[in-house]
């Protein structure tokens, strides 16, 4: 007998059926139906909502803040916003996950606390030598990750061009992304000291001194390192349409090349909410002025991989400083990540259930090497789920579950609410409340599969 | 309770899955479930097989001959080559299916006589007006096509280049695909008396009769005529590398065009088998020597529509004339066009169970409107079934289902068997014999689903 | 001593040169300089004017209409234009220039009542074989021409695909282009009887009868052709942005594709001049609406290979026929091609000096293989001058010198005057009257030059 | 009267002339003919040779090592080599140009002991702002430029990307462009160290040291930086394939980017030439294995802006060190640049007149705003000549006049020698020595001509 039935409108790999049921047994999708449903131990239906795929967060940080224990809070979040699946980031505090025995930790750490699965990227240090990243891969990483600019001297380093090459000449014989945070160090610098001298302070002026250019110098010496190499470069997160034309380049002249977008460069515009929202919608790069439009026009046309929250677990206080520029940068985003990218679909005109499915969900699994166990409902997946109820509802970040509790998406209204969580067939999050129990969350690892050849 | 279950390995939209089920009810697929399967009337398990979709084979000439009673002993052998679905072209014998009574005509034999389902290709009739488009779209058909060359003055006549200009206007708002037969007209003729009077006869020089300028110079014309109209152009056969280039162009500068392939022009070469085969080989446009791995490389990077059989059901009389230019053009190939495909591909080290499915199920159901009814193994969809064992076997056209007995792959060992097929859930071939009665097919109208948008 | 030394401001290769000297000897261009110039049998100074090179029309039918005694009145109103030499296409009356003899023919009538140079293209009959190619080759002929419209069965016939190919075959190994009057026979004839059956008559009827479809079915063909011949394939009239595309796509590709623009297309506007104007600017194919700025993209972004004028020797009664689709096509243009090329590039703020020297003269000359003895005021060049005096002037028909004396442009201010013509050194167009007498102009043979080295 | 005539065969900007005569009044070229000449105080013949523009390398280091003194011994070495333009580079030693006062100054010395004309570059040192860039422009200074690796801290000093981006700032409004030394420092410097770690020395090590990787990184961080400024990016040397096709992409995309080579870079190969001439082929970067033919292909392609010397004056001492990585990088080059390339292009059956002419003299005279004052023989330029003798001739380094006597093309044998060279009409070289006086050359400012429109 199956252990548990879901009915109702589900989002398949080939679209939205209505009318369905999914049978779970042993945490795996084992069945998928029409009509009359097998018995099960539990039978659930759902009534005006979408049964989506598990979100898979490309993207999040969950420990920057409070060290591996933030995995908890972090996770809880996730479930409380229908995101199955992190993949998270190697900075955490106080040391990055940069060798096996701090992977080892990490997994730990997941098993013990977390309340969604995970997996890892990793890093190298600066000078750092590569003899790590065998036994990193080995241990299951999904990908790799520098910064070309120090947000911090040990968990957030700025690494050399020379060992960009380095890493990236490792890697190149796999299938394993190197990802990079694409600012570059002395044009920020330059940038932020005349704000700072000039007395500047605010939003504008945050914007103003990590400029368009800042993110291209260092995509593009990055693309460029790694068609050197011939390795994957990936583009943590692009924020104009240049930024995408150009891995587009890269891609057409045969290298691996990819760009990544984070939600918020799709909602939030300085022009717009900047004088609002201040510190609470800093994040590195910046969002542009007037660039939501173009940055669909690339997801439309092919050229955006996946889109991803960036989540970061700042609490308030790291925001409201006297200086923006001692504001941390980053954003809440795991709870708001799958009704805000649905809403802004929807508000297009746009299938949102597909495209929701298809770039919070197929494409960072596949991306990642996380497909076909995530990323879709279909036979053998992990019996992941994200309940969307279609109601409007208006975001209450008092509300949230990351311990955060502030969000520049306060007071937003989105089109649909998470009312209902499932991981591994398991209600984790029903609505009102985290079900889960720290641990029930377990650790991803790479599985053997390729972006480019998917 | 189910119909029926199928136990073994599935190719399904992701790729194959090992020891799953698939349910049955009301003909449909009704549950895709791993493990234990739920009860049914009726279980069968493939052993050293493939449970693959129904093949579609998006080009056939069940009629050319036979006329509508053709239609019988096409589908009888469509059936025992797994081919659960066929796209029939308009030339039938002795009119064409230009109107739409004809098409009630046919409807009707197909429903009386076929063991397959089937769609309908209609066409125009030089110097008939449009008056009829509208009322065949309605009755259901899934394409139109014409021909740049008269092969019969009634049955398959050329059309001129205002006509199609006029037809493609008729079609433009549509998601309806105007094909062609991509042969100029006056370049054939010319290089057929040139070969006639020099007393050439052989396959050589059919070939020459025919060289890929008449190809290209036709589908160049028919291109841009599409264009013009902001229509769909299709090209129905196109024999090498430059015609799918040549399609690709049309298609990155924005204009609605697509270009298929037969399965023969990835399987015979002139050079290596015209001495041999003869007439046997001889199709239009002709096979051209040399072009096989150009062809492949124009399906791995995406610029083949999908792959199709072209069968046609000449006798072998009307093969074995004593002038080449006498013969019929076209060869039967319903049989042999899965077997053979998925040799071809299993040949090349790729994954031949994943390719087949989208060559030959997927993609031509998603051209033809048929999607998601057929081209998967997918909740909902029809439950059409090829089963393939995969134990080597050399084909013997005298034991063909078609009454035609005759074939260019007689002899040929393929990696492949088709053991077992299932139309709307009930085995109509079960490896030895056509159990389907006929009747059992039935019409398939075109659905409201866009190539273009998929 | 020289004979003849002109002073005043010259457009040389690189542009316009203030106060200098150009010094003729022989019939050639033996010195251009600045400051004091050598002494000479005469010295001309030019004031408020420019001296340019000799235009070079690449496209005029000078015996259409009167035979080969056309190329007298013809070659007299091109002298009065400033255009010394013309490149004359083979369909005269009543027989075309498709054989060496009628090359001769028409080399002795050049000879004898010429005022004018002109080198020749050459065409093939319908039907005739190419064995005169060679001899024609060899007498010096510039290019061949043939027509996918039939204006006239003898003069101006239909070429089919199948003789187009061949054409193409035998001028593959040279640097000859075939060019060709691009509308197709069928559509045109289609829509022609529809606006006859439909009792419609005008211009607006005549440019409904020849839709762009009709150009470009016929242009799409023709570059296939050459490109599977691989020869060099010339569109001696496109009439829309459309059309230089994809001449273009198929450049990109390798192929050498070439396009040329008349004057009247960058002029007239159906919409703005048809009801004035009616049969007066019928042409074939016709000026399209809304275009002519879209044309001048074109020329601006380098896809124009050059301008002409396609002067046709149509006496007046020809074109006021109660019906438009008896009216004959074309216009003369011979007179009105450099003053009105030269004001629209003027009001369009371009370097209309600079570009008309281009496009009228130094991109021609490499077309045909008529540079380094045509096209630029250079040393050892044919002393050909024309002589634009910048001072606006109505366009008076009635005193045109090609004893038609009517003109689409009749009434038209231009900003810039012909006030004299040197042809090889010798003043033959003082302003008031041709002074050339007949016979004084040569037969160009094409030099061993190449457009696409250049 | 002239004050002189040239005769023979020259090459004009159309090709190569024979038999004809310049005329030189005043220092301008004042008249070009054929047949009689004008009288002439002075009348030259050239038997056996050609009449060439003077050259104009567009990229010298007259002043690295002997500061502005060393200007009269490179120019002494130029008149001999045929060139009578050269573009200096700002890396004066001790002070690079980077103030309108060390730009008084070197024009000084360059009117007090320059044998040649000069045009200059400026740069901007760290740190330094914008201020004196608007000064240089109006002192007629014809680029800038910058290294993004430090050779020297104060003279050849590493500019940050965050000044670059100012630089181009300031720099996009105008026609100049921003000339960039490419190579990463990071890159270099960690393969270095690992170089001398491993004990390596010799010139493979150097190559190794500074990878195409540490190259393209450079130029694709100046490139995106150039475009996010809407500037003019120019690479002084690219060595690769690679190199020119990324600026293509640029320059497609619409940017103003271009790329520039050196003729050593066509001449030697590592592999062959290494292990003979060490430290003697020792430039930066560093001449690639295999790479010659490809970059053939990229100027035949036209994607090389030009071709330049990038002399260098280090004295022998400076190569001879115990280690490679203590020797001075670059070569002199000025004497064998013209022979070199014409030779190479001659090997390689190119018309090696014509683009020499336009490689050497048209192309960086047009790129750095000279033309038409100089890059072609023609009406109004200066009556600058490099007279090339069709004689064989082994090259003796032991005869230069550049006061180093050292040279890595010692020994090779020339196709043709530089038998005379003429500076506004002035003979300065005879073929034996070095006639003009130091102080005969002269300060050229950039013209208001724009290499993007020409």
């Amino acid at each position: 007998m199956l252990d548990l039935v879901l009915k109702g409108d589900a989002v398949l790999p080939d679209g939205l059926h209505k009318d369905c049921w999914i049978g779970v047994s042993g945490g795996k999708i084992a069945a998928i139906g029409e009509g009359e449903a097998p018995d099960a131990k539990e039978v659930r239906s759902v009534e005006n909502g979408l049964i989506l795929p598990g979100i898979v967060d490309g993207q999040t940080h969950a420990c920057s803040y409070g060290g591996l224990p933030g995995i908890e809070s972090t996770t809880r979040s996730a479930i409380a916003g229908g995101v199955t699946t992190l993949v998270d980031m190697p900075y955490d505090n106080p040391d990055p996950l940069n060798t096996k025995a701090r992977l080892d930790e990490k997994v730990q750490a997941i098993e013990s606390v977390s309340h969604a699965d995970m997996a890892l990227y990793a890093t190298v240090a600066p000078g750092q030598d590569n003899s790590e990243i065998e036994a990193l891969i080995g241990g299951g990483v999904v990908a790799f990750k520098i910064s070309t600019f120090e947000s911090n001297p040990t968990r957030f380093p700025r690494i050399s061009s020379a060992q960009i090459l380095q890493i990236f000449e490792a890697l190149a014989p796999t299938d394993i992304p190197l990802g990079v945070h694409n600012e570059d160090q002395e044009i920020v610098e330059f940038f932020m000291q005349k704000a700072k001298a000039a007395g500047q302070n605010g939003l504008v002026a945050h914007s103003q001194s990590r400029p368009p250019a800042a993110e291209m110098a260092a995509t593009a010496q990055f693309l460029e390192l790694g068609a050197a190499a011939n390795a994957h470069a990936h583009i943590v997160h692009l924020t104009t349409g240049r930024g995408f034309q150009l891995v587009d380049q890269y891609a057409a002249t045969g290298f691996r090349s990819t760009g990544e977008l984070c939600v918020h460069y799709l909602w939030f515009d300085p022009e717009k909410d900047g004088e609002r929202l201040g510190a609470k919608m800093k994040v590195n790069p910046p969002i542009r002025p007037n660039e939501i439009e173009t940055l669909w026009d690339e997801i439309l046309s092919g050229r955006v991989a996946f889109i991803s929250s960036d989540h970061s677990s700042w609490p308030i206080d790291n925001k409201l400083t006297p200086s923006i520029f001692d504001a941390g940068a980053g954003i809440p985003g795991l709870e708001t990540l799958l009704p805000s990218f649905y809403t802004a679909a929807e508000q297009r005109g746009l299938d949102a259930a597909s495209i929701t499915a298809e770039m919070l969900c197929e494409r960072p699994a596949k991306f990642f090497g996380l497909w076909p166990q995530k990323g879709a409902i279909q036979l053998g997946a992990d019996a992941d789920f994200a309940i969307l109820s279609l109601e409007p509802h208006v975001w209450d970040a008092a509300k949230a579950h990351d311990d955060l509790n502030w969000s520049p998406f306060d007071g937003v209204e989105f089109s649909a609410k998470v009312t209902a969580t499932y991981l591994g067939g398991e209600l984790v999050w029903d609505g009102e409340q985290v079900i889960a129990k720290p641990g029930a969350g377990k650790y991803l690892k790479r599985l053997d599969t390729n972006w480019f050849d998917a």
